[in-house]
């Protein structure tokens, strides 16, 4: 940790800051500026408290060296962790890649074991589909809730797929017992009472960034889990909110995958039909992030009814992803040489 | 409802869904321009989901003419709704104005009550204190918990201030039986479940605005609560993250003052402290916030003990809190003329 | 247009703003709601002042239909344009991919020859590099100027590249006669009078995005060119502001290029190397606006000397290029066919 | 500066770093942590470029220590500066408190004329209208110019309020020669040859914050004026863009204010017109800026023309602006003390 004192500050006043972070058991490195003195901090800085030393009148600055993330740093673990669903099931990281896809909300046994058909056929690795719903509005629909998990866990009997999907509230934990990947969503990502929990299960946790989280922010939520013991983790990036909102709902950071892999161990995926709120952009993001290294994505399939009032809703249809895997194994190949 | 067709939309893909929107019992006016089709939907339209007609083909943008927040909405509700803590004691909103007072932490049961003493004697009319503590990392202190909420309260005993502390996880909400005012963080602010559940209390609640949420999400938020029955919302604004975050942790956005006494007649108060994280800022933005309209204000203040290694923490102090009250009291006389 | 009134609006209010709408030439359409009263307004709004209406008391919101960009309007030019870089030279657009490549800044003679010569080999079919260099701080290195123009210019003759390069000041417009692309910085996106004596020329301009310029203004300043006659426009993504700022200098919005695709006939490409600030990042990058469509790439290669303190700056070298552009190939073969 | 190594970086590696910089004649001041080696630099660190240091393979992150700022930083100048208008024209800054109102474009002579004398009367000390007009569209009315300065003028003539207008193109200056504060809008903060010519004036200069402008970039923008030889620089914040855009165009960033006091010297003005885009929002944010401590307003007062159609555009009237600064100098009152 290094702190940067004010211009001005005298050696008396210098001092007994001094004497105190020895006292928590630092070295500290005094370096004599024209304008400022710096103070090197070696030893375990994790037990100070940054802002409380931010706010003396003497700082002017302070800055931590150590990142605070440790159990997803690659720094103290260099190799790829692999996150694997059930036993011999799909795997993402360390060179594996999987694919989810499935429709937004979970309507009625019927659509999602059609679109599960669907979607395994052409290449998905895992089911999704939302159970309970996190809407921002009371007055909008909220998911079939326990209901639909079991249309879900049907769909999963009846084709293989492990399914994925969202969890809200921690005291519904016990109806996720046979999901396969819990989904944190955007608005949870800092829910850090559900991370404790979560924590304490042994299950494959996909947690999302937050609607305007920072990818710190992402690694501290991850590390609320794995330091309540679990390490299934799978990072998804799922675009921030940004000023520009006219043409797409958020702005997918795709540069997050590369930033992401070099700082954690963790597996990257991708879900570009949230972030764009516009399924018409989901192909060529999909192929984007692919290119850039993420380990998997998520992808909203639709069944497509015929609708007589229209020629379709302009979604990602089971056709239309069926050609978008095609093209993802492509790409996989170019960038796996 | 608007929906702007798109160019070249012809009358044979139009009709379909022109008569389904019917079906659903609204009139739809039709506006045909040089380019554009426009339809007016006039009618119940909060059943019909945007986002899928915004994914139809032929529609190139949709947008809501009503708001979709009812129950919080001012165009139902001309009159400033009054909040007021306990029986008789300090009000929010309708002219009323009040101040909340405290320290970030509760750490002992000395301290808290030191503090309350304090802010009481200076014109504070609430006491704050953070028991459970939302923390990015998971290696920070989480707070007291139960403990701290003991300490909260026998200060209560004490002075008699009524307290205002935040709650984290529906699980613990037994515990806040005699917190007066439950306080909702800006991490929390789309936690739509905990929201529903403080809905079913008639606790004030103090709803903070999310670390990037938007005006009409907080309003949204503050519906899931009014929805479920209880009407005692106050509104808190606490700084939005924006691309400036050197100087200042996050940028309050003091203009929602005015934005929200225009579409809510819910009270307004803000919270300095939070969002400059920069104690030496809190007095000219509670004076800004004063000015600008706000129906009261929530204040970091901790108390001083002898630093043996420095001259003090730059934090807001009794002392310069209670100069602070007075120019706060001198700018409300100004603008309630 | 489309024009919102506010609750509670009179007929009597209403019919003095539909009298003065129809002389200036509109059709007005009428939609009485519920809540609301819509106008919508047919025929040639461009020449009405969208702010001055929005400000009527009566008036609650004003929606513009068409949009505000006319020349680079796709809707209104199907087919996407090719820019050629002089004659016969490379091109972009219309299935046209090329790669600008070079250094940040000219530095001598002797290095811009290197690169130019390395950056072709590896399949660069542009250079760049900076001899007007705007910088944040007025201490800061400003470039060389008119000598760092002539060493680029000697480059173009050695090697045969055309060159791109900044101008930032319209009185040096004279020096620019031999560039072959000049590029409008993400500072002067909005210099509108150096964008409209930009448009009285016939050059390719590669039109950068502002620092945290929205897609809308990008056309807009494109048009600016366009309007004053030169079509020639060249669009460039290179990264917007966004509250992410601690692992990349800016956002990569590489949503941005199916975005423009899809609103504008104008070949986009992507600058990798300035958004993220970052060179490690610039391969991943590069691959994923591949992916995405783009049709073109602006990247920072370094020559390479052997410093002797450092096993080399961790910059894109020459050799680091050219396996990049080898796999943008190989992407390109995926994404065409 | 502050270098922080990689983890794992060996002496060997470090050493000609070290060496290099010694050689420049910087000390180094070496401490080397569990994890990470720190290098404090001291010396003049100005002529270090930091990007350098921070792409080489061995470091991890480079911190300047000192600000980038020079001249307007208060750490060199502890006393206001104070900027007078003309000979004992009105003054900003050091206690001075100075309004400058008028319309947004200069329309005709009658306008701007009685517009100047009822602003006049109602308390401004300067006048502002637009001429030169930086416009989003280039088919949008782009200002009177050269005969809009003279309506300008004549105003100042009849009735001795000083003028505050736009300079957009540099080409432009000699016309401003009897202005008598030239404002650089938000769209050329960063147009650094513009900032450059205006330096070697010794006109007050009207610096507004960029549209997405730190703190940091408008300080450094201020730098480029006085680097050049002129210290009457008055900045002035505009709000900024955000995600936040639905009910304000900009978010008006009050706490620059404190925030610029502390940093550097100049005096501050905040515009709340512009940031806000609404009028009726205008006066809660002109109170508020004051009761921050700003050092003056800038504020958008309209004539108010019968219309025939309407009961008025709801903008800043005369009347209002008078009750309004009755209320500005109150708050004064109060915050002077």
């Amino acid at each position: 940790m290094i702190a940067i004192l004010r211009p001005g500050t005298t050696k008396a006043q210098t001092e007994p800051l001094i004497h105190w972070l020895e006292q928590q058991g630092l070295k500290v490195h005094v370096s004599v500026g024209d304008v400022h003195t710096v103070l090197g901090l070696v030893g375990n800085t994790e037990k100070i408290d940054m802002d409380m030393i931010q706010c003396l009148d003497i700082v002017e600055s302070v800055t931590r060296v150590s990142d605070p993330f440790k159990t997803c740093n690659r720094k103290f673990h260099p190799d790829d962790s692999v996150v694997t669903v059930g036993e011999n099931g799909p795997q993402f990281g360390g060179g594996h890649f999987s694919i989810i896809a499935g429709p937004c909300s979970v309507e009625t046994p019927e659509q999602i074991l059609y679109v599960a058909q669907k979607v395994k056929e052409s290449g998905a690795n895992l089911l999704r589909g939302g159970a309970f719903k996190p809407r921002t509005s009371p007055y909008d629909f909220q998911g079939h809730g326990e209901k639909g998990l079991k249309m879900l866990l049907e769909a999963k009997a009846a084709t293989g797929l492990p399914i994925v999907t969202e969890i809200m509230d921690i005291r519904t934990l016990d109806l996720f017992e046979e999901v396969d990947v819990i989904q944190v969503g955007a608005r949870n990502t800092q829910n850090f009472d559900l991370l404790k929990e979560l924590g304490k299960t042994q299950k494959p946790i996909l947690l999302k960034r937050g609607l305007a989280g920072t990818i710190k922010e992402l690694l501290m939520s991850a590390e609320y889990i794995m330091a309540n013991g679990n390490e299934n983790v799978i990072l998804c990036e799922r675009g921030i909110r940004t000023y520009e909102s006219t043409y797409t709902r958020n702005t997918l950071d795709i540069s997050a995958v590369p930033v992401l892999k070099e700082l954690t161990h963790l597996p990257i995926i991708v879900d570009p039909s949230h972030a764009t709120g516009k399924s018409k952009l989901v192909p060529s993001m999909a192929l984007a992030a692919t290119a850039a290294g993420a380990d998997g994505l998520m992808i909203e399939v639709h069944n497509d009814p015929a609708h007589a009032w229209s020629d379709g809703p302009q979604s990602m249809t089971p056709e239309s992803f069926r050609d978008l895997c095609e093209r993802i194994r492509k790409i996989r190949e170019v960038i796996e040489k």
